[in-house]
């Protein structure tokens, strides 16, 4: 059918299999044409077109609330609520989002990025409806690798405590962006291997008419029979024991399978777990055969060869580059080790994991953890590696506070990911952490100006055994520098200066000093000469230079990819007040106090205005004042 | 025995069961004197009087690591491991710490304070130990309440899928600080009524065998039955599905059992969950006949009756005025719903939750499904109250950036507990919320003067509908001023000047507004005359008094009992700079950038220089530089 006409999902009413089959199709088809071209999170969306439909079909939305957590897997969602048309525009800058949005459609109902949160949301919903006396349904959509975030887990607690009438879908894929881990996963995956098991409420009569089948099925030793039985009798009870009526496994792909059991579900009384499982990548052989996450999230592609359209020879990325080379420092160290919170690819690790198996963590979506469990090893002289997002580092700021911070750790964070991220948008923006790790006692936090610069922090930060030291760098891939062979320490809190000047200064780090070298260069043929300092410590500063910059009564203009709200440029302010500089032409470039959306890095920085031109303003506008006072 | 004269645990090992009795009696004893004239956590550590010295005589510490999660039950431990001679100094400046303390003893292994962290810090220790090859004990002993947090969850779910040798002793008093919540509470219930079983990993034969006898010890309908066999059969399945060998449950004061099944304990390969009955409370009587909590934490009280001892007549408590306000608003506004992370007691819910149970929710200790749950309620247009306090806060930091600010959703935040919180010390101070809570867009900020202006800042954040707003309180009781009967609006991001002056301005917050006033009168009297203003809006600040002040060229002095790393002060100054006013004289006080131990409020204000003294020296050091220049 023309997907471009659907206007909303009402039409799913009046259809038949034979017709939702022939959607499904051309759901797939269209999908994995249009992500060819605009890159995206194909693997997800092809493995929930027929959950996303039967959902469609079953509910009425927006009445009902269905919230998609992480929210990646929405395409099919946006398909069904009139959104076909604006596909070719998909993380593009005011384009489609990658991730439901309230503004684009009534059917969103609830924003996500971050994983694991629609089940507390769901229940805020719940509560809202019961209270209001309405009776609507709520159905969050969950995967079974952000069913272990922490906050998911609390979520279960209190629903099943509550006994709220929510419909909880298990979209069960087996791996979540990387292979699963943790014991939960065991769980579901008993629960896969335990066959059919429906309509819980009534398991014990059920099942012990069954367990002849049962026997049958398996080998019919003494031992596997008790196994089967036990496992048959607990089917489901993890999430029984939590309060909820547990239903499934079932097929994701299967349109009478997922009718029955919705029906089901909305006819049970409080909360429901429905375990579906469903096929990463359905549909698209490239995709569907992926066994690390190739294919969760990608560029362009080649549909018929299923090869990735790459730019030629770029420089290794960035996680890549400090990954790499706390692999290299790891064979001399045995007290390395290496934490993920579910990113080993994304954060470059599987050279780590390959090397040192028995040194590396893929702790599932657990930041929390993640944190403090680098922090407990950092209490046995260990030498921690926390490889982790700057966005998800968002979801641990306690634990580094509290368990790192507090207690004087020596743990090594590396912020990957950290300023703007381009397409992920304003869910996974990484411009937060400058001000909150900013106000961390004992914080050290670096960032580096190449990747040169940057192999030497790293080397730094597992030289350094005086607290935690953060590393962040940037999403995407490096200049190409050169490499030095040997590594060497970079004093803590020391600056650089990239480029003499003596009528202003720009103190800035990591991504923007380029734009900052750029606007002095222009500066310098309108006459104004601009020293541009490398300010690779955000904490501590160097202050001795500082002195000296504000002794020097020059205008001083601070450059961040990070928000300007008790971020670097407020630090610099706070030495200059705090060190009596009270006359000081301090002004601060960053980004502003609001969300910044998708879009590529370049039409967002032109966006917020962290470009060479207005840098160029900027300084232009501190130097008249400077010659009044002078 | 003389408990003064224990060195280390030790001498445990030579004890019988009968000297171990003897022992408990004396430190029961012990505790409920010495604790009756300082306060402390007497509950919670009366119930692990026997647990305690299990633990340490069944293990040598510190060589096994013991981690105390939460830790105001590290009471017993402190004085097996040398400390009971300073107890008089407990939770006081300088003297013994609330919390275990690395720097008090080499058998402080973890430092807690908030909850949930052992098991991930356990994990890390274990991991340690294995990569160094050691063979030591890791035990992390947690209660049934800091079970339910997130972060615990993550780490049970990591534990059991490495299979690490930990043993997780569940401490399972039935309450945590209230009387607890959640699914998995009702999990423990079963399993405490489901009698003793033992020896998890043979459970189906020993199970099996024991039916019968199970049989006869319950009513023998054939439904009873029925339900025995099956929570016979899964007790303790739902840590075993998460890869653990559950044993227990054992009474936590019979030293027989719990030795027996520390001794299983440490010959189970893998991560053990060994749960341990205890009795808040136990051996003192108003304390273990406590239901709600009361006997949780306390001041000095009575031995002989109980009675606690307190000031006559003090005002209201910040937490009842807050919380009396928005029941007062819920009556006439039925999209008012309150929650509380396991606080219901300390936030002074108690009359919300008994005038409107249907719309007060105890989410158990779970701050991040509290925030976004908050979240799900906002976006139905409902008008939720997050009771929670400042320190807690930061474990909800992603939920409140990701779900409540970046979605823009009106949630009422009570941030409870704000700025320094006395002699539960560094992991409870609330000094980081305002710079944390400053860097998020959409978001209002304010702290009121006084008792009358929060109750109309309630009515402001109750009647605000544009985005989440945030009410900052300090701990303790109010002022005692006389207060509005009418109710009333305060307009968003208002100063108010409280008193006028020429010389100076100086801008503050909340509780240090008076030591301000204080001051400038001080100053009046040599001749300085200084404006203070009540800056009760941190953000958005009041703009058109700011380029008042600015343009006066008169001396800023900041104040906030909050970090002064990117607070309130660095709002000024980033204000100052944007705007052009490079010449400003301004100063901040606040607190520096280091972790501030226990002490009482005073202490600690004198210590870091937050007094009228200093305040008057601060003045007087911008003067001269004003008059230099003017």
């Amino acid at each position: 059918m023309d997907l471009m006409s659907i206007k909303d999902p009402s039409f799913l009413k009046g259809l038949n299999k034979e017709q939702l089959e022939e959607l499904s199709s051309d759901i797939r088809r269209f999908l994995i044409e249009t992500l060819s071209k605009t890159g995206g999170h194909i693997g997800p969306n092809l493995g929930v077109v027929e959950l996303t439909i039967a959902l469609h079909k079953c509910f009425d939305s927006p009445k009902d609330k269905i919230l998609w957590d992480v929210g990646h897997q929405s395409y099919v969602h946006k398909i069904l609520t009139g959104r076909a048309g604006q596909f070719d525009t998909l993380r593009q800058y005011q384009g489609l989002c990658g991730f439901p949005k309230i503004s684009e459609s009534v059917h969103d109902v609830w924003e996500t990025g971050h994983s694991s949160t629609s089940l507390s949301a769901a229940m805020g919903m719940a509560i809202a409806r019961d209270v209001k006396k309405e009776d609507n349904y709520v159905i969050p959509v969950i995967g079974d690798g952000a069913l272990t975030g922490g906050m998911a887990l609390e979520a279960l607690n209190h629903i099943g405590h509550e006994q709220k009438d929510i419909i909880v879908v298990l979209n069960d894929n087996e791996m979540s962006i990387a292979p699963n881990v943790g014991a939960l996963h065991n769980v579901l995956g008993r629960l896969r291997t335990a066959g059919k098991y429906k309509w819980a409420k009534e398991e014990l009569d059920y099942l012990l008419k069954k367990i002849p089948a049962v026997g049958g099925k398996l080998a019919a030793t003494a031992e596997k029979v008790k196994d089967s039985l036990k496992y048959m009798l607990v089917s489901g009870i993890f999430f029984e024991e939590l309060g909820f009526t547990y239903l499934g496994p079932v097929d994701g792909h299967d349109y009478d399978a997922l009718f029955e059991n919705l029906a089901y579900a909305k006819k049970t009384k409080g909360p429901v777990l429905l375990h579906v499982l469903t096929k990463k990548g359905k549909g698209y052989s490239p995709a569907e055969h992926d066994k690390i996450g190739t294919w969760h999230g990608t560029g362009q592609y080649k549909i018929e060869t299923g090869d990735f359209i790459k730019p030629v020879n770029t420089p290794p990325s960035w996680s890549a580059l400090v990954s790499e080379t706390v692999r290299r420092l790891a064979r001399d160290d045995e007290r390395i080790v290496a934490i993920t919170p579910a990113m080993p690819v994304g954060s470059k690790l599987e050279g780590f994991a390959s090397e040192f198996p028995d040194r590396m963590f893929d702790v599932g979506i657990a930041e929390q953890h993640a944190a403090t469990m680098a922090a407990g090893l950092a209490t046995q002289k260990m030498k921690p590696f926390l490889a982790i997002y700057s966005t998800f580092l968002q979801r641990a700021y306690d634990q580094v506070l509290h368990d790192i911070s507090r207690q004087n750790l020596n743990v090594f964070i590396g912020v990957d990911r950290a300023g703007l991220v381009g397409a992920d948008g304003e869910t996974h923006q990484g411009v937060f952490d400058v001000a909150f790790l900013r106000n961390l006692p004992n914080m050290v936090l670096m960032m580096p100006k190449d990747e040169n610069e940057g192999q030497h922090m790293v080397y730094t930060a597992l030289k350094y055994d005086d607290g935690p030291i953060t590393l962040r760098f940037p999403r995407g891939n490096g200049y190409g520098v050169s490499m030095d062979e040997e590594l060497k320490q970079i004093p803590i809190g020391s600056w650089e200066v990239l480029r003499k000047g003596k009528d202003a200064v720009i103190l800035t780090f990591g991504t923007t000093i380029p734009m900052a070298l750029e606007a002095a260069n222009r500066l310098e043929k309108q006459g104004i000469s601009v020293q541009v300092v490398n300010a690779r410590f955000i904490k501590p500063m160097d202050e001795s230079m500082l002195h000296d910059i504000f002794q020097a009564h020059i205008p001083v203009l601070t450059i961040e990819e990070a928000v300007l709200q008790g971020g670097f440029g407020s630090a610099v302010l706070e030495f200059a007040h705090d060190h009596g500089y009270h006359h000081s032409f301090v002004d601060r470039l960053g980004i502003p106090d609001r969300f910044i959306e998708h879009g590529s890095v370049k039409e967002l920085l032109d966006e917020i205005g962290l470009t060479p031109e207005n840098i160029v303003v900027k300084i232009k506008s501190l130097m008249p004042k400077k010659q009044k006072r002078a």
